[in-house]
């Protein structure tokens, strides 16, 4: 079953009569998921119930969405517009049905809320609703919600894929780092393997020393020195994407203080993965994890102050609740969803460290699909 | 005056009591624009009309937001978040004001849209509304585009150094491009030369024989073959991007088609160009790029079906109404406006050759900052 098949069978299911992206360059993530082509322009996708599918791109970039969805094996009519005027005009023929599925989400902020489905600018909605006065529009995550995060034996393949090809960069780094060079131009040697294979699933985090400390550090201009250097990065392949984390240490003798955290850290991984499994409450990993931070001595609130892992699909940050210590206990981790496992311990100004798996949630076991070094690589 | 001061000036103008992003990861590019640190979690930044300015960052991020801050000299209370509750909380207390600014557009698809200013998701708006029922929230489109569509000196001058640095790239592709070599590794060594300074704008065009003819062709696997070679680029250094397409010719002999429409690109062009004054209807450029071509006897219509540009900010595709024949007349150039000027000609399944130069609209005459060779490079 396709991705549009799928979406037709939920559809079916919350009785829409069709699912309607309207999406401007890349606001929308599930129009390049679903086109297989990243648009630079306004264009609508409309996913019909009934299978009459539709897709209005610009003049200028129809030649190329047909071109996707043919080598995709993806039917829809693709009908090109030359003004907003047309686009609208077309538009309001296709939506005018009773209920239609648009991606935003409810309870923002809130338990239970299906932000992962909340792209729709607010004007865009308002011009909808008035092109479309008699339509109602509901929300689409139950669909986005259904084709992201539980995945297809496809989709695994695609996940092995790319973690092993991303492993094999972060195996190499000791002879990309030179003296000298900077975090910048390390991402740049990183990124410059993944765009000959793909794109980078987010911009890499290289944070030296101090930087390490940074959980989500923008990569700089500073020049990589001795002590830890993290780098957090992803590559996307096909409909998925990787995530990983190494700490390397660059300069002869890590201190005893890093390779007692790395430890540590290499150990709450490993127990926090015997509860990556199907009907597991998601809280379950990450508060194992901490007891045996906690055991070490880590104060783990101060120092490890993020969730476990989030899910992993066609975005780095997927769709799916996260795993957090702080999640409702009855969130549970299903088969064949993916999640990162990625416990931190951060001293602020001085330096971090992180190590970070890519996971396959398992029926009994789960399938941890990379590996981080049980020792630190010295560089 | 900072950008801080620039929104709180517009803000009194129009009697709003803040300007609020509310933002998840980079779902609003406002964030960092203000912030100058790119953000992966839910943030809220609040801009406010008497300069008691905050940013809530989620506890992991909230350093970074602080040095981020501190280096760019702005001035604002950083007050961390540890769930979506306290985030909640925390907000409720900052918008319980009258009438705040939120980035939404209106006239979506219409005449007079503000569509650039369309970031705030359906859902979240639907939230801050329950959060402050008694809030009126106004569209932040003045703010944008007082901000973004006229350049500072500084802005200028970023976007020069930008274009340079973009330049000496493009006149080094001969070098990088050898038999063999796919769109996709040629776009990685461009790439890879932009991550050490800087960024990629957005993800470069690299289109080979047929695919030059996709304007918005996504790079892909495909061996650079003898033929048309159209590299659309653009590089983000500080606040500015630049944008430039430059159309070589692989193999030794360019076909006469090839030549005759580069010439008469490269013609049309310049004719648009001086048209890109101050009080000039943005039309015009475009009108007199189309007449030269017709004269040469293109069917433009049909060969260039799209705009002849666009403005460029601390985006590609920046804030302002585009440079096209279909243009409204009353839509005028504006002194220190920063416009692509990009015709092409297209001929879909077959071939095509863009040429785009990044132009300083001026009072008399409009400053040409890129260039694109006269002739077009054999190699």
């Amino acid at each position: 079953m396709n991705k549009f098949e799928k979406a037709q069978q939920i559809l079916q299911e919350i009785n829409g009569d069709g699912w309607l992206i309207v999406c401007n360059e890349d606001n929308d993530i599930h129009s390049r998921y679903l086109l297989g082509v990243g648009s630079h322009a306004l264009h609508a996708i409309f996913i019909a119930t009934d299978g009459n599918h539709k897709v209005l791109p610009v003049a200028m970039e129809a030649n190329m969405v047909k071109n996707s969805l043919k080598k995709k094996g993806l039917d829809a009519e693709v009908i090109p517009f030359n003004s907003e005027s047309e686009f609208m005009e077309k538009l309001k023929l296709i939506i005018k049905k009773p209920k239609i599925a648009l991606d935003f989400g409810e309870n923002i902020f809130e338990k239970d809320t299906t932000s992962y489905a909340d792209y729709i600018p607010f004007g865009t909605h308002l011009a909808l609703q008035k092109l479309a006065p008699n339509t109602e529009f509901i929300s689409a995550a139950p669909i986005i919600y259904e084709l992201r995060s539980v995945k297809s034996t496809e989709e695994l393949k695609d996940l092995r894929n790319v973690c092993k090809a991303t492993i094999e960069l972060l195996e190499k780094v000791p002879d990309m780092t030179k003296v000298g060079i900077t975090e910048r131009e390390l991402m740049a040697k990183l990124e410059y393997e993944y765009a000959k294979v793909g794109k980078p699933a987010f911009s890499a985090i290289v944070g030296t020393g101090e930087n390490s400390a940074d959980p989500h550090h923008n990569t700089s201009n500073k020049k990589i020195n001795p002590g830890p250097l993290l780098i957090d990065t992803g590559l996307q392949i096909d409909e998925m994407c990787s995530d990983i984390t190494w700490t390397y240490w660059v300069g002869s003798n890590p201190s005893r203080e890093f390779i007692d955290a790395y430890n540590a850290l290499y150990e709450a991984k490993k127990i926090a993965n015997k509860y990556y499994t199907d009907g597991t409450p998601n809280r379950l990993p990450a508060m194992k994890c901490r007891e045996y931070l906690a055991e070490k001595g880590y104060d783990h609130e101060k120092l490890f102050f993020h969730g476990l892992g989030h899910a992993l699909d066609f975005e780095a940050h997927g769709v799916g609740p996260r795993v957090s210590s702080k999640s409702p206990e009855n969130t549970l981790l299903k088969e064949n969803m993916v999640y990162t496992n990625e416990p931190g311990l951060y001293w602020i100004g001085k330096w971090g460290v992180r190590l970070e798996d890519d996971i396959i949630i398992g029926k009994e076991k789960c399938e941890q699909v990379t590996y981080v070094p049980k020792d630190p690589i010295v560089m």
